[in-house]
């Protein structure tokens, strides 16, 4: 009996080590860290482990801590933990090495996620708290859908979403460099084609600005621009390698996800993806997080608004910029906004190797390229080098122009992609299929999710030839049998299942019959 | 061209059938529908799927969507699809049998949950659309999790919970029985020993009244009724033999998740149970729709309140009342509420088998039986009798007692567990320890919260011998040394955890030292 002396009824004896061998069984869970366990294995008995149990992983210096699958079948040895393929990176265990099993505690760090859900604010510690057992794999994916839950919409706060972004800019590594400007760019997104990045960043390195750019895979839609990028060089530079590449060329565009800046937010897009689920406090902390971890002193933020974006009204956008701006100044951050027009698609490609098309062509300066994009390009520079001090007020455009006609921008470009790994040809889709108006008239609407939603199927952005080229703007008169719109697919059965979504949807794309301009009278395609 | 008749640039020909071959792979995802495709399978490839996919499966007549799991090893031969245990029950398919693949788009019903995240109402129509998508395994977990999030607290007002309700009693099967009277009773928990289902519907039966009793096993919990009872008799009764039990008998204490009453609730507490989040909204769904499935018309309901109950105020125990009986209007059931003392643990076991000795001690009339749990159960017992039209106002508690201490009660209750496929005898645990006092004084507090966890940390309810005796009760005089609790487990590491968790917290049981009394002070034990 303890604390008496008297003596015990039984004797637990000293607790066996638990310890079983590693075994990669080569599953991708997406990211969750799960441990197959046999279910009649001694450990599993002795330590009273179950489906879903939490349980930490050690071996040598490295720990987790993953969701338990029970094996019921002869998958593993008998003595034998199995890991599935993030665990397995992250725990950096050789096949068979022994690995230390124990019982792991619900992370503390989720009581504040139910007292989030329940009315309580996020407090800063609690939002560091968060941030921290994400980032060290504790959270189960449910446990990450919650937190995104209690965030959705507009249920954070200034100060919440100031600590969040905080707290996920110091969760990772960090870049700092000597200069006192260093600028950024960032889109919201949810404008297909807005490939706007790959022209400000040469634009204002080849004027001599630090531009060390981070950019995102897609989230929802059909393409990131890391994924547009990544067809014209290599995107998954290392923290030494992207500093190396800004520091000779004044510029880099980067795949983020593999500089671990702002870890946490990668973490996140994992479940919100899916989830389909959009919040204000996440969506500011994930933008402004990897600017600060990024070392940024500057950042424009393009806003587009429309009916079908992402932002649909001016007043959300003025919203969103506020609060951009409040929890930029709060952290040191300078930031600017643009609420751009988001009425339709941006270029002309939609998927990755088809916008980076768009790119080349604004780049080179086809005549043939797209005005729209280039245009945006311009006026998101102009007021990138304007904040960065290389123009002074109402002088930026007319020197992005210069830099861009001139082909500076076109040769910095060159050089940024010779720096990351050297520049390739983006590849071209095997099947592609034509879509032609089933009737005359004059393009009313294009709506933006739709479109994304088929160039999705169409198999972008993980096929990254996929998706879809826009043959018409709105306001376009088109005749009957005339294209709108060509689909792109790396293989018959994406291009099957997009070309059957775009035929079920009759307001992909809004035709007016003539005599009745306005009548919105849809025209299924 | 498609609507035009032009030539097409290029011919997609037809979609070949996406066929695989099923493959059992064993692995328990705790109730998530998994599908595991090999990354190089001509399927996989063709119709783009990857992981965190929603594939829809087909084998027959029945179908099911599934969670993509991409293998990237040789744990899966080529033309083979690798199904979960759930998946494979599921869909009722051989080894090798041919299964369908299919892109599944997201539930449309998850646009609810997401427009209920950002503060829109409930409808009666999107919760019966996210009930029956949650019975056909159409959400992932991480789905589930978002609409528990929603629910979460306070969120649903009483249409809400009256939708949710009615929803999920008509998803699954119920039962109809040909009496104006069939009676229930139900405690929303937070109580651990608080087993009075095994006495109250012997009690009742042995007076003539209809009680079809389901019991859910432990939620977050030491042990559910089910567990309890299921170390007496077996639990798991399909609709049929429960039917002819209470037939025969006029009771049961079966399982609800065998008989499919309200499927969505275990579905939605196979994930509730490891995110840990209260929902009154949920909670009043989950409790009403298996009464209303089960055929009830007069329900008792058992709210313990104490600080460290699941409802800890009297003012949040009287809002959950009116709550329950509002939603039970709306749908024709008489619910009467009993606010009743949660100030500690009922009785003297924890966990499935110790609580099961309690009761047995009680019907069989033992002196030494827990005069706690022989009161409760009888003041609900006679309310139900008074409810049920068997006793006048007032009388119940003595028509109770004589059925009780004639023991009509206890050949009532041998009867049902004979009914219910034989009577057994609770298994015994192997390992036990004792903790004692570390000084002497009055017991001032007994934690249920961390009671519950202790009882847990042991390996209740999975290992049904697992729990803890309580020796003390609020106000005992105890002396240095003198035992407080013992802990029983079936295994050394799980004796070994709960003794270091006890050992830890120094809340668990809180001792007054003599002289001065209701001082607070906390001793460990």
């Amino acid at each position: 009996m303890r604390g008496a002396g008297l003596p015990r009824r039984s004797d637990p004896g000293v607790r066996p080590p638990a310890v079983l061998h590693a075994r990669r069984l080569g599953i991708d869970t997406s990211g969750e860290h799960v441990a197959y366990l046999r279910a009649d294995c001694a450990v599993c008995r002795s330590e009273g482990f179950g489906t879903r149990a939490r349980i930490a992983l050690r071996c040598g210096a490295r720990d987790l801590v993953a969701t338990v699958n029970v094996v019921l079948s002869a998958l593993l040895e008998e003595g034998e933990v199995g890991l599935s393929e993030t665990a397995w990176a992250a725990l950096g265990v050789l096949p068979g090495q022994a690995v230390e099993l124990a019982h792991a505690d619900s992370p503390h760090s989720l009581a504040a996620v139910r007292a989030k859900l329940l009315g309580a604010r996020l407090g800063a510690q609690a939002a560091a708290a968060i941030v921290g057992d994400i980032c060290a794999g504790r959270y189960a994916d449910i446990d990450t859908a919650a937190f995104i839950a209690a965030c959705a919409g507009r249920r954070m706060d200034l100060a919440e979403a100031t600590g969040l972004t905080r707290a996920m800019s110091a969760a990772g590594q960090q870049l700092h460099w000597n200069r006192p400007v260093v600028v950024d760019k960032h889109c919201v997104g949810g404008l297909p084609g807005n490939r706007t990045t790959l022209l400000v960043v040469p634009i204002v390195a080849a004027c001599g600005l630090l531009i060390p750019k981070t950019s995102s895979r897609a989230i929802t839609s059909p393409a990131g621009s890391a994924d547009v990028m990544e067809t014209l060089a290599p995107v998954a530079l290392d923290l030494a390698m992207m500093k190396a590449v800004v520091e000779r060329e004044g510029g880099c565009i980067a795949w983020g996800g593999a500089v671990s800046l702002s870890p946490a937010d990668d973490r996140l897009i994992r479940v919100e993806r899916p989830l389909g689920l959009d919040s204000e406090g996440l969506l500011v902390a994930s933008v402004l997080s990897k600017k600060i971890a990024a070392g940024a002193s500057h950042v424009l933020i393009d806003i587009p608004v429309g009916p079908t974006a992402k932002v649909r009204s001016a007043q959300a956008a003025a919203r969103l910029a506020a609060r951009l701006a409040g929890v930029g100044a709060a952290l040191g951050l300078s930031v600017a906004t643009l609420a751009s027009d988001g009425a339709q698609p941006v270029g002309r490609g939609i998927g990755p190797a088809l916008e980076a098309r768009d790119v080349l062509a604004v780049l080179q300066g086809d005549p043939a390229a797209p005005a729209d994009l280039r245009q945006r390009a311009l006026l998101l520079a102009a007021m990138v080098l304007e904040m960065g001090g290389k123009a002074g007020p109402g002088q930026g455009l007319a020197l992005a122009e210069s830099v861009l006609a001139g082909g500076a921008a076109w040769r910095k470009f060159q050089a940024i992609c010779a720096a990351q790994g050297g520049m390739r040809t983006p590849p071209q889709a095997r099947y592609t299929e034509v879509l032609a108006a089933a009737h005359g008239g004059r393009v009313l609407a294009i709506d933006n999710g739709r479109v994304a939603q088929l160039a999705k199927l169409a198999g972008a952005p993980a096929a990254p030839a996929a998706g879809l080229e826009l043959h018409v703007r709105l306001g376009s008169a088109v005749d009957a049998g005339q294209a709108l719109l060509t689909v792109h697919a790396e293989s018959p059965g994406e291009l099957a299942y997009a070309i059957a979504y775009a035929q079920s949807q009759a307001q992909l794309v809004r035709i007016g019959r003539p005599g009745s301009p306005g009548a919105g009278r849809s025209a299924r395609i």
